[in-house]
């Protein structure tokens, strides 16, 4: 690897097997004897090494791969992953019998995560995310979405998103912001959703959006949050403002926030336990993309499945995410994530990869820029110490990474 | 750090919290400003730091912990570590749709963890299973069991015995192995099971017991693998060797495998998932100690879940573990089962903490020599950067190891 590399910027892996995810191929689009070439932080070739162009006189770096596979690199399509403290002791106070109205009583649930965001300022949120972000990407993530939603008013709801664009000057990662404001009711509201809705698309939104701080606009539609026509009022809000939303939908039950999420254009709606299969439809011909999250199911010990066989049916996209947050889901490992979305729903090997990688994408809108092995995208690649990709779901808690590159380096 | 203090050999941590876990003592053994002396491997003193006896003049090295939490060092009492390849492929081919025979017929199940042992050679055993050790103890696991069962012949069965005992030369750490010669009936056998277990209790058991190359004898009591009656010839010549049994015991149903081994004084039981009440009731009796595997359970999407309740009532000691295995549970994390055993079966943060220290050393016939931070024990410590024990069960897929201590070092 000399330094005249540098000169030409160009890099060349080589004697790989790639699963490039390209979409509209079947499988993992495998190509098993293959190389990747990138300059300046893009891909310029993926495919057989045979057919690539010559290059190594223009000064490549050449990497040999000995035959290891590259996957893309991987995306967390959907994480609360800045937060402040941890709610371990609820848990705990849970498994020893506690009711949830005895952990809410003892200042337990989302209020207490609200109350120890507002308490952080916004270095010490940095300092707190940074573990768990390292987490993920020791794993190969390469590009990670980061919700606010606990700190619920203009001050902190900004702190967060901050907190969220700074993890990018941190580590070599593409931070992708969401506010997701319309999370939950913050203490001060007394109760009164609508007037909170007010002050979520009267003034959060529009400074969010003036900031340039949210790439995107995210609620939660559940009966304990906000109701359907109380999530249609914040996404009239995140159109005006030329934002694309999201949306946390059908996870507790049925208020058909799927086909409210698709008559938005949403990228994605995320959780869907409870979507039924006009949902589904609805999602398909809006090209929303189903996120899975089954870290969250697991966590919480829900029963009902998401309704897959109807995804699969209607041709909906399924994204796969570890949901990162104190409450329901404190995971940070997107492996194991795949592992419990093949486990628990009964997605395969292919449609785990392809929910980490270009289904992630597409539900942040980056499908143009990453999620594939392909020319023209960023140089975001996993290489892996693997038979065979399987091994990447099939295993828990092992980690096979071998090298992992943002940007082409 | 200096020099000199290698001579002592005398080593403290201060300024600690320790979960001490001490047999008889409530909850974790919780010491707030907590220290350890350890001289020669071994601890010297744990306990409060104000009641220390006077060290510092016999030129101890002195580690200020900084208030983090000091665990033992976790214990991993059933696994299957050493095997080759792995069976990614049948995962994928199930969650493809492929029903067991479909996988059986294309070479899948035990049958292919034989052949792939039997084909690698006893260097080859070690090479593979270091990195799936090397998971285990980047969480803090300082003392691992080890099963033989995929050699099922005797050859093989010593050669995976002795690659066992041959991690705890390459690496930091107190391996136990158990000789699982009646684990599965090879394919030679063609059936035949009692000629089989004549082969293990004629031949294989002497040998290995004359090698001194297990610590113990292991059996799988179940209609797919041997019944009672057979597990007992196993035994008994284990009794007559000298060594002590464990068992995979109603995993799948009840044969009554737990008041089998009660009935032996088995170190422990291990799956239980159909474990009635009079089986808990013997184990309480024998002393035998109930192994909870949530990793095979998860894995298998098992639905019966052991007997939690009536072991507590009985009170039979729980340890938890991962039954590392290729087959049924690849799983490399002790956290991760913990939680698994919180999340999926109940246990309390106590109970999973417990079942990795101080039940999982008696589960192996160590509780004299590892387990809980108490004078006399080898010095095996986990050092952990949380708040609370609680964490250490409640994340999914996050290490927060600071450092690992392993005979003082
Ligand atoms: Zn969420
Ligand atoms: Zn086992």
């Amino acid at each position: 690897m000399g330094g005249a590399n540098g000169k030409s910027g160009l890099r060349v892996w080589r004697n790989a097997r790639l699963a490039t995810m390209a979409d509209g191929v079947a499988g993992l689009g495998i190509v098993e004897k293959g190389a990747i070439a990138t300059r300046d932080g893009l891909i310029i070739y993926a495919g057989a090494e045979a057919s690539m162009p010559a290059l190594a006189g223009q000064g490549a770096e050449t990497v040999d791969c000995e035959g290891r596979w590259i996957t893309p690199g991987l995306i967390d399509c959907h994480t609360h992953l800045v937060y402040a403290g941890n709610r371990a002791n609820e848990f705990e106070m849970r498994l020893a019998g506690a009711t949830y109205e005895e952990v809410a009583r003892a200042g337990g649930g989302i209020v207490s995560s609200v109350k120890s965001l507002r308490a952080a300022n916004e270095d010490e949120l940095v300092a707190q995310t940074l573990p768990r972000l390292d987490a993920l990407m020791a794993e190969g993530v390469t590009t990670v979405e980061v919700k606010s939603g606990y700190g619920l008013d203009l001050d902190n709801e900004k702190k967060s998103l901050r907190a969220a664009r700074r993890l990018a000057n941190e580590r070599p990662v593409t931070i992708r912001t969401t506010c997701l404001a319309a999370h939950a009711l913050p203490p001060e509201a007394k109760g009164d959703k609508d007037a909170f809705v007010d002050l979520v698309a009267g003034t959060i939104l529009p400074d969010v959006a003036a900031m340039k701080l949210a790439d995107a606009v995210d609620g939660f539609c559940e009966g304990i949050a906000f109701s359907p026509e109380q999530i249609a009022r914040v996404f009239d809000k995140a159109r005006a403002l030329g934002l694309p939303v999201k949306l946390h939908a059908d996870q507790l039950s049925n208020l058909h926030g799927a086909a409210l999420a698709a008559s938005y254009g949403a990228l994605s709606a995320d959780h869907l336990e409870y979507t039924d299969e006009a949902g589904a439809a609805a999602m398909a011909k809006a090209g929303t993309v189903a996120t899975i999250l089954p870290g969250a199911y697991y966590f919480i010990r829900e029963t009902k499945k998401p309704p897959v066989d109807l995804f699969r049916r209607h041709g909906v996209k399924m994204a796969v995410a570890t949901d990162s947050n104190p409450g329901t889901s404190p995971l940070t490992s997107l492996l194991l994530t795949m592992n419990m979305a093949a486990t628990l729903f009964g997605l395969t090997v292919d449609e785990c990869l392809a929910g980490v990688t270009r289904e992630a994408a597409r539900a942040l809108g980056l499908l143009d820029k990453t999620g594939t092995l392909e020319a023209g995208k960023s140089a975001d690649l996993a290489i892996w110490d693997i038979e065979r990709p399987a091994e990447l779901v099939y295993r828990m808690g092992f980690n096979p990474l071998h090298a992992r590159i943002w940007r082409g380096q």
